[in-house]
This record gives structure tokens, sequence and C-alpha cells, in this order.
């Protein structure tokens, strides 16, 4: 059996549809027992022997390995090839194939559906390990990237507009098993509980402030700095991230002006600081207690279910704070990603316009 | 008891020397029973209380905070006081103070000894999280690294010029107790036996290349590319990454000119492909095996005692190739320091000059 390649297309008769179509999930049908089949497809029946030959606009025939080479497909064939042996039939994401293919390679449908049927189980978009990816592409789909060598990692990739943890909406993430995570919403409550006073002491040092006399309770129920006298000093001055600063000071708690803190933090890490304290800002307004991130390479590490720092958990995500137009390299995606699941937090990217709302970007590893 | 501040030192007088320099490794010496003190020495010593005041130019009497506040000690005490607290006796790294004080904020005595002795410790920088750090600044000494909250890490860098994971000297690394890593020389032998055929029929493909009909050998027993079949397949067509058909083209072991892949290697990822090629072949004339490092945000990922793929035990090292001139962030050293750890393995940056030799810096997250 062979099929003719042309306008990108390749359209095989006989009764293509009932074999490749209905039974498998190949192709679109075409009028008769005709199909059209996209490249990455063909080269999979090319692949199996499904496919003898397929004939070019020239009359070349081409088995599998002329016809990877004459349509580029190897990137796509990959994750094609990987999809369908884990279960799946898919189809590629064209106009007029599948319904709002934008932003896809790939519509995988679920386990023993296929085009015929009306669920979708992922949209995929298949990108090379040196592509770099928009943010503003990501969200409501699974990124398979191909590194150079071709193994495969699949990201899942989730918007939401919400800061607090249960907003991302990710259910089988790195916290699947985690019930800090699933009821924040009360035990975030318990954090915002705190009323910080009002008017404390306190001093810019360097890239840092200080609140020299603070209650106990600025730490230990707000969770706000760390003592300057070492992590086992139960009292005694705090030193502020100047992001933490500038929250207080906003709220009247530090006796600093606000736009004093802000200068300075503006002039430590530039216009970054307004976007990180917007972040900082919108997670205290959801009930989580950011801290620094540092040692997970994060710009925060957050207490989803904060109460006091005698009965502290674990931290349940990690945030970097991105402008919404910073466009991802795979393998730094990789990297925090990888980071977190392995100390079993949730990777979220922070997509913050300096005026604007704050789009929260859930990424995780999948195992399709 | 008080001090006089001028010209950058504190100067105490009375029974200074036996109690501060003597006891408990202070200062450094002056004329009599006098000596002299770096501020964050002496603010350490107003901090205990045990100066009660320093007294500056202007005859004002500072105690610890504005003491702190007017010579911008902040960061700097952090670390000071943190070592002091694990027990160390340390020495401003001051001209005339201590031998050798380029590079380094402190040098830090062995336990139970103190500037009066003669052996170091650990030589210590001091950064905060904002700063960067060129690469040529590291290796021989101990990076401590205060991040925004006031919070503490400690990175081992040590610099090496050999490639094979026994290069590095790092004792005391992720993989201390890995046997793999102390005995890579004659498992690296065993790799490098593998001798692969000339004149494989090959071809590029977008940016990877495909071995058609390799030996098998040539995945199983030199560990280069992927079965374009998918992980599971025992033969067929080899998915390979540029950098490999490079190093195999230069060979002969591909019948595909070198030049050739080169050029596809920097079009698709610029010079960086000339730096990565290096470093893979210095990588593979050490007897190691490099593969992709993509799963873990890195360029390689390293095989020291392979054999075969079939007795594979786990990479040893993560490799991050980087020009010479790279300055680090000290966020993105702890991600990459931060990962290797978690998964046991070694964190190496390749500084790969394009024409010159590479140096190999290894960086490891220690506690003092």
């Amino acid at each position: 059996m062979q099929g003719t390649f042309e306008d990108g297309t390749v359209r095989v008769g006989g009764d293509a549809r009932q074999r490749f179509y209905d039974a498998r999930g190949y192709g679109r049908p075409l009028s008769g027992n005709r199909i059209e089949l996209a490249p990455v497809e063909a080269a999979h029946l090319l692949f199996r022997g499904d496919l003898d030959a397929v004939v070019g606009p020239d009359g070349d025939r081409m088995g599998f390995r002329p016809f990877l080479v004459a349509t580029d497909a190897a990137l796509a064939f990959v994750v094609y090839k990987d999809l369908r042996d884990r279960g799946f039939y898919l189809s590629p994401a064209r106009d007029g194939w599948v319904d709002n293919p934008a932003g896809a390679d790939f519509v995988v449908y679920p386990r023993g559906k296929g085009p015929a049927d009306d669920a979708v189980e992922h949209r995929v978009r298949v990108a090379g390990e040196r592509e770099t990816i928009a943010a503003a592409a990501l969200g409501g789909m699974v990124l398979a990237v191909v590194d150079e060598e071709g193994e495969l990692t699949y990201f899942e990739t989730v918007r939401s507009a919400a800061a607090g943890a249960d907003g991302d909406g990710d259910e089988d993430g790195a916290n699947g098993g985690d019930a800090a995570v699933t009821a924040p919403a009360s035990a975030g409550a318990s954090a915002s509980r705190y009323d910080p006073p009002t008017g404390l002491d306190a001093a810019l040092l360097a890239d840092r402030a200080v609140a020299w006399a603070p209650p106990t309770d600025l730490h230990d129920r707000g969770f706000y700095g760390q003592r300057l006298h070492g992590r086992n000093a139960e009292s005694g001055p705090l030193q502020l991230s100047l992001v933490e600063a500038a929250f207080l000071a906003r709220r009247g708690v530090l006796d600093l002006a606000e736009p004093r803190v802000v200068e300075r933090g503006r002039a430590v890490e530039g216009e970054r600081f307004d976007r990180r304290l917007r972040a900082y800002a919108a997670l205290r307004a959801a009930g989580s207690v950011p801290k620094s991130g540092f040692k997970f390479g994060a710009d925060f590490r957050t207490y989803d279910d904060f109460t006091t720092v005698a009965e502290m958990d674990h931290s349940t995500r990690l945030i970097r704070v991105v402008s919404p137009d910073h466009t991802f390299l795979p393998r730094d995606l990789s990297l925090d990603v990888r980071l977190a699941g392995g100390v079993r937090k949730r990777m979220v990217f922070a997509l913050t316009d300096v005026n604007e709302g704050i789009d929260w970007l859930s990424v995780a590893r999948l195992t399709p």
C-alpha cells in the first residue's frame, strides 16, 4: 500500500479509512474510503511497514528514511511514536483537523478514544532543546521537549489567576498527596489573622533592613525576617529582606518610608524589585507566606498553611517571578522543575507585569 | 572596655591582647598589650558585650547598632558570627594580617587553632545574593552567600586541570562515599577501549544526526546516541546529538564531513557549540562518557566508570560549560548545586575557552 505526498499531506486510497482511521486513529477521512495523513503519521506508518512507500510530487518513491529526511519530521516523529507507544491515539493539530489547533502540535485523546470521539486528554506542543518558548504560549498544554540526543521530557503547564496554592488546578503535580496543598483557604486565613503593630524602629543596611527590637510575633506568627543573632536566636533584631521591608513599610509596621525602601530595592536589582514586591504582596494577600527561595534558586518558597514557626510544615511551592513577555529556554525549565520535584514542591512562575494582574503558571513533570 | 575607630580599624588597649587575641583569636597584636580589630571583629565584641563602645573619629560613642550602621558591616557580621558560632576562629583577610589575602574576606583556622598558628582550614569570600561572582575568582576557596533574608549558604569551590572524575580533588562533596568516583582511571580505560568502526552511513536531520544502521556496540559499548525507535529498542538507527556526531565525524566513524556537522551546530547554538564540543572531547579523552544533561538542566551528565549500557551505574557528575570570563549569579549557582546534590552528583563547571585549556571548577554545598 502506498500514499501520495503533495502540499504537505499524504493521501492514501484503498481501504485506508477502515484500516488506518477507524481502527487506529491515523489521519482524517476524505471522500469514500480515502484518508489524508500528516507527514508524521505517514512516517509512523512507513516505520511500521503499514505503508510500503510514499510517492512524492516528482514521482520519487520514498521509504521511511528518505521520507523523514524530505519532511524534516524527526522531532515530531519522536514525540508521535512515544505517545503511540504509550497507548494513545493523537492527531496533528492542523486547521480543520481538530478544534482550536493554535499553539499545539498534537491533540492527544484519552486512552481508548480517538479522533472520532469528543474528548481531549492533552494538547501537546513539541520543542527542540534549543528553541525558546514564550511564557505566553504556556498554560493549558503539555510541552514535549526533545533533547539533543532525542530523549523526551513532558511538562504539564497550568495557568491560574489565583495566587493561593489551591488556585492552580493541577491535581497530579509533585504535591498530589499533600493535604497542605489542598486545604490552604482556612489555613491561609490563620496566617493573615496576625496583625503586626505599627511604627517599629527599623533601618536600611545595604541590601537589607533591620528591625531593631520587634515583638517576637513579627517573626514567629508573621514569619517576617530572620534573627540577626542567628537561626537559633529566639528574640532580638530581625533582618528583613527589602521586599519584606517595603511590604511592612507600606502598612506602617516599620518606621521607614516605603519609597525609601523601594528606591533601595531598585538600586540593588532594578525593576525586578517591583515585580517581586507585587508577587510577594499577592501571595501574602492569598494567605500564603513567602520566604526567600535562594536555597532552591528561586525567588520565593511559600508556606501555604502557615500558622506559627513552631508548628511550621515544609514549604509547598517554589515561585520564580518573570515578566509576562519572558521566554523560557527548555533547559532552564527542566532545571527548575526537576529541582522542585526533587524537594516535593510545585514550581510556579509568577508572570508579573509592573502594572497589571499576575498570572500564575504552574509547571510539572508529566508521565503521559 | 572601649576601642577607638580610625582609618577602618578599631584599636583597643588595656589587657586586650591577652583577653581577645591570645585567648579568643580576635584582631592582631600591636605594641605592648594593644591590638587592632577589623570592624566586623569589633562589631562581634560589641554584640557580645565584651566591648562597651567604640569611639569614632568625631568622639561619638557607638554601641553595636550604630557601629554596624556606620561601618555597613552587616553582611560580613552575619558570616563572621556564624563561623564563630560553629567553633572557628577566623581573621579578616587584610594585607599584613594574613598570608595571601587576595580574593578572600576571611581566613578560617581549623577548630582549636587560631591566628598565631600556621594552619588554614578555609579561605572564605562573602557575597550578597545579588552580587555577581566572576568564575575566575572561584576555586580553592569557600563562597559564603548571604541571601536577602540573611540566611547563609556555603559553597566549596575547587579547581582542576583534569577532566576525569578523580581530578577535582574534592573529597567531601556529594559523592564522598561513591567508589565509582574514586576509581575512574581503570574504569575509564575500559570505556576508551571500545574502538568504533569507520565510515558509518549517517545524515544530518535538523538539530541532530542519525546513523542509519550502526553496529549495536556503537550504542551499547561506546554509549553514543539513542535509539530512534525508542528507549527500549535494542537495535536500529541511532539519533546522535550534533556534539556526538561532530566528535565521531572527526574520527571518521561517520560518513559525514566534520565541518558540515560543526557548521550545523553553530547554526543551532552559536559559538557555545564549539565550547561544548571541546568539553565533550576532553571528557571522552579522560575516560568519562558524557551524555545529555538536559533532564538536570546541565550540558552533560557523565558516567565515569562506564563499561557497557547493560552494566551501567548512575552518572556521577553534572557538567555545565561556560566561558572562562563567565560571571555567576549566586542564585544560579545555588540552583545548580542544590539540584546536583539532590541527585547525588557533583556539579562541575567546565570553564572552556575556544582555543585554550579547560579548567574544571567543582562546586559543592559545604557545612563548615
